[in-house]
């Protein structure tokens, strides 16, 4: 584990740069100021990046278009990776017709859509349709009334075997300075400890979401794991799951990990990045080429 | 472990019954059919009973009522032993003024009031009374939204360092023939889980549950461990639980425990009842003296 | 939570006062210097102490025997509240005959033979005596050998559906300075796992441990919980299982819990003792009547 | 989930058998009946196999070398994917120099060597190498003194932020008809619960298993996910590791799942095999070709 001043000697360092969103390039109140020269930087060296995340709240082309609004054009709807894109991927692969049920916001069950799916809010499970659900998504905690829709959706899951998956596995995500918000992950885990069955989850830090990344560059380009560095603020997802997945690895500390906490956390985990960086954003220096 | 045909066998054998309440006497559906002939074989043999029950929801009083309404009159509020009383107990105990913020119906708040200690449902908590929230109290799953104030309560534990106690230690109840509900228990498990602390939980298995009735007898007469009997429908409540605390226990096969399953479910936890009994309901016949 | 320099206006705030062992009382390298001055100055004042502590692997008598020898003259053995004791009470109370099988040094077997049943080691447990195991119980993390009679134990508990007693629930103990050695009670928690059963566990921080201490009292003296405090260095035992059961709690700082950590720790786990002082022992001054 | 009597049929219906060992092909008292059978057919038909196992005891020419001793010919060391492998992966990528030190036989740390690194047995860390020890791995679970060299261990990672790698996830492996024997996962479960640390996993259920086989394949041939199944005897592992990585999935009864169970089982966890299929063995008129 190194200290690193300065984020460009990262990027001068790898060919591809996967970066968590949140924390790392964004949080509550918006972009990290200067984030935009990371991805200058980035292009003016012919260097690629990804963006890796557990956000299946949107599709890549909405998250793209929601950096772009807030300022950031280099992102490409393509160099989004999101677990709603596995989930899509599963799906297509495991699921034969009839109705996938799902908890979120109609914009989250695209990824179910795209699958060439049939999509059925939980709510609108009853005796007529609950025979053809086949599949059951846990895409995001909003769209859907608390109370009723998750009892329903434990009673569901009593009655029919079916998959149940998991798009996003976070327990909760940060709404302001200081506040959180439960997310689907952390839903979906009491769930699955009330009736007793096995989800499968997809999302950081499982190794099937670098390995999907991954795959997409092996398609056009060859790549060797050396050549990528993950940049994420949390050492549990980002941290952990780039390590496993055989990458190196930086923490930033312009998120979940304060500064002052970062030596304690990685001793007390045992998660161990490559790098230590006060955060991704480059000075304004760095484009001085 | 061994099986009794006759409940009333069991009643000869002990000086007093613990009953554990959904299950055992009553279903979804009302009262076990013929369940007050065991009150009234109670009676006859000058035999004493507790009901011993995770249901926080209501007062003593009110649960006896509902009892009453649906024909059993021999139920005392004196007798009912509810997870909410040792919230009081210890409420009392442990906290020294200002408010308990609460998630649960005005029924439930009872168990706070009786503490001599002010209230505070979870949706009125704000900036100017949280410095003054001393506890907080998973009562029931009903009475807020779960969606605005399950997320505050997220909040509220990760501000203020404070106890939060769980009156209700089930993860669901059943509703209806087919399906179930999550209970508070199971919504304190996730938040617990989310913002890593450690929360109180009173309610069997837990051996205070059993302490406490064995301390309201022993106020008024000698009573040794293996006088009582603990009747219970469920292995991971009420039986394990009776049996720690060192008394004998009885399952009964009229709730949770289906009776082509217990055997198969003994063996797999390697919970062991003293005894299996179809169920706690005595013939006709047992009545005639 | 209070921070209280002397230890002295703990005991003078008190009737009772219960101490865990290790930690606070000694250390791995013997008694805490001074500390004979708060069991003189307990006597002084006609205070009571009770050691409760989860070291079951000796007898009272022999852990009163083992203070002496350190030169703590105060300790009595009626006053050391061990889990072995509470083992020994459900053995009395549940197991009817037969063998019971441990794991454990031949001391840690005296609380079994005091309940008047047969002990048998586990690496003795063959095909001619394995269906007269009535009972297992997990003593001491000595005594035995790991690979052959753990293998051993897995293999009992699939054969035979019997209650499996964890008489220590610590996960590890220190030895020295800077190192540990597992615990009985993490070895009782791999197999547990395994083997996929329920276990029953006593020691803090459950309530049993406290109950049996003030039951323990109360043949003898009317008192209320209000009259006793705990002192300990564990917030995950001590702490939360005195305040769990209605006690006035002290964190000390002479073991698990650091200067440096302890309001951290507190913030983190939520677990809030009433006061936090440096440690149990008492100036020389404090004699000075 | 269909029922398929011939498990010939299953052959026909892919390009690709990846097997499960033990269960599968084999069980304690060795190969399963006519599986040579099952070997011969696929090499008829230009079908391919993996045997993706969590056996990280001895290296693929080792495994392939027991296979033949008992009689199958058919099985290539290129062909047997285990859990070892990904962790010499993990070691090539992760581990600049130094020693790794390991809980396993001799035999086990041919995959550390592979890697290039230097091994060092747990019972030989000492004050003098302690701190070039840069990551530990459990390898198997013998070749070493579990009381002293576990122990040791914990120590070890308390003393050292290194990670710690499990090569193989099991908690038990079947030792004769009626007996276990705790795996080495089962011991490094117990280790991280104790340390508190989060260790890395190599094996199925984990998705890298299923990756590592999948790029082999790709290497030297076109392939997509749905002409690959996966064969397995264990829900927790083989069936939902190949359902989450997209693959058609077939639980045999040869193994860990009965066939009086299989139905109950899949219901209470959820985990839906593609096909049921009494074992993998073909019947004698399969090969009339």
């Amino acid at each position: 584990m190194k200290r690193i001043e300065d984020f460009k000697s990262i990027i001068d360092r790898y060919d591809i740069v996967f970066f968590d969103a949140f924390g790392v390039l964004k949080t509550h109140s918006g972009l990290l100021p200067g984030i935009e020269r990371t991805f200058e930087y980035l292009a003016a060296q012919g260097k690629e990046y990804y963006i890796v995340t557990n956000d299946a709240s949107r599709s890549p082309a909405q998250l793209a278009e929601s950096y772009h609004k807030k300022g950031l054009h280099f992102v490409d709807a393509n160099r989004i990776i999101s677990s709603g894109q596995l989930t899509k991927e599963y799906l297509e692969l495991k699921v034969d017709g009839g109705y996938v049920a799902y908890l979120g916001t109609d914009e989250s069950a695209h990824y179910i859509e795209s699958a060439g799916l049939k999509t059925l809010p939980v709510r609108d499970v009853d005796h007529t349709n609950i025979d053809k659900v086949n599949a059951l998504v846990f895409m995001d905690d909003e769209g859907f009334d608390w109370f009723h829709d998750i009892n329903k959706t434990v009673n569901l899951l009593r009655k029919r075997t079916i998959p149940a998956i998991v798009a996003n596995t976070d327990y909760a995500y940060p709404t302001s300075k200081h506040d959180v918000s439960i997310a689907i992950g952390g839903i979906a885990q009491m769930i699955e400890t009330i009736v007793g069955k096995k989800f499968i989850r997809f999302g950081k830090p499982d190794s099937q979401m670098f390995m999907f990344a991954y795959d997409l560059i092996r398609d056009y380009r060859p790549i060797s794991k050396k050549q990528i560095v993950m940049v994420g603020d949390t050492l549990q997802t980002d941290i952990i799951g780039g390590n496993k997945f055989g990458l190196d690895t930086v923490l930033v500390l312009s998120g979940n990990t304060l500064p002052q906490d970062a030596e304690n956390r990685i001793q007390a985990t045992g998660i161990v990045p490559t790098y230590i960086c006060e955060s991704a954003v480059l000075g304004p220096e760095a484009l001085n080429l």
